[in-house]
């Protein structure tokens, strides 16, 4: 039994939630991808908080990154980012070959237009997370083959 | 770190998400306790369906909620349920002594108004995992000293 399974289950509920609102016209709360990345960022900052309470101080930026890739998203999907990349100039790409918020998704090509609801909540986690380690940026996801998924973060300088 | 927190922050969004729409005044998918149960209830039928795809078949009722109180409620809040207890007249009564999902709560006497919400979910998630394996049940839950709770059943006859 996969241990993310509660959170993934929870994750599709929430989603369905939020678009069956959208769907009904209410407007204000409605369905939009950003209300599921704000939910994200919110739980982000949350789980940073309790993961670094015992933690040193963080040497650089890409000391940060390393701490996202592996205990951040260990803890969220009980697996490591795959790979990570900069271009030393404030861009990072990670990708998760086998990203479990989309394994539940058939990898078919049709059902590529949905991905990006079910990858808001988790660029806003990145961003959540980083956010509460003092570094500013802007999430993105994309998928080109499933469930493979690459998200770019970009730094703002303060 | 534990193992839940993801969950755990997760559904303290989905509250707030859902009793904000009930404050903004959408009233169809506004934030009664029955939307949380009804989600509970759909996550507890797909974990069951995960949990019991290699394990035998259950001998009776009584084997059923040994299930509930060990495997299901370890997979979702990483400890067994602490006392279970039956009349012998289709009425459980499944106490957890620490429960997760009230353990961010103070223990004031104050917030005990607060806890249904906190534990509409799992009410329906107990519901849901019954039903899917066949038995039909009203489950409520009462809280008397936070964060312990207990979680009633009422079998439904067929």
């Amino acid at each position: 039994m996969a241990d993310e399974a509660p959170f993934q289950f929870l994750h599709n509920e929430v989603i369905q939630y939020i678009y069956k609102s959208a769907d009904s016209g209410d407007t204000e709360h409605g369905g939009d991808i950003s209300t599921l990345e704000n939910m994200g960022c919110r739980v982000g900052q949350g789980l940073v908080e309790r993961l670094t309470k015992d933690t040193a101080r963080f040497k650089d930026e890409l000391d940060i990154m390393k701490f996202v890739c592996k205990d951040f998203w260990t803890c969220v999907f009980k697996k490591q980012i795959d790979n990570l990349r900069t271009n030393h100039q404030g861009i990072y790409v990670l990708q998760d070959n086998k990203f479990r918020l989309l394994s539940q998704l058939s990898a078919g090509k049709q059902y590529l237009e949905h991905a990006p609801k079910y990858l808001a909540f988790s660029c806003g986690l990145v961003r959540g997370a980083l956010s509460n380690l003092g570094v500013k940026s802007i999430v993105t996801a994309e998928v080109s083959v499933m469930p493979a998924c690459k998200f770019q973060i970009m730094i703002q300088k303060m």
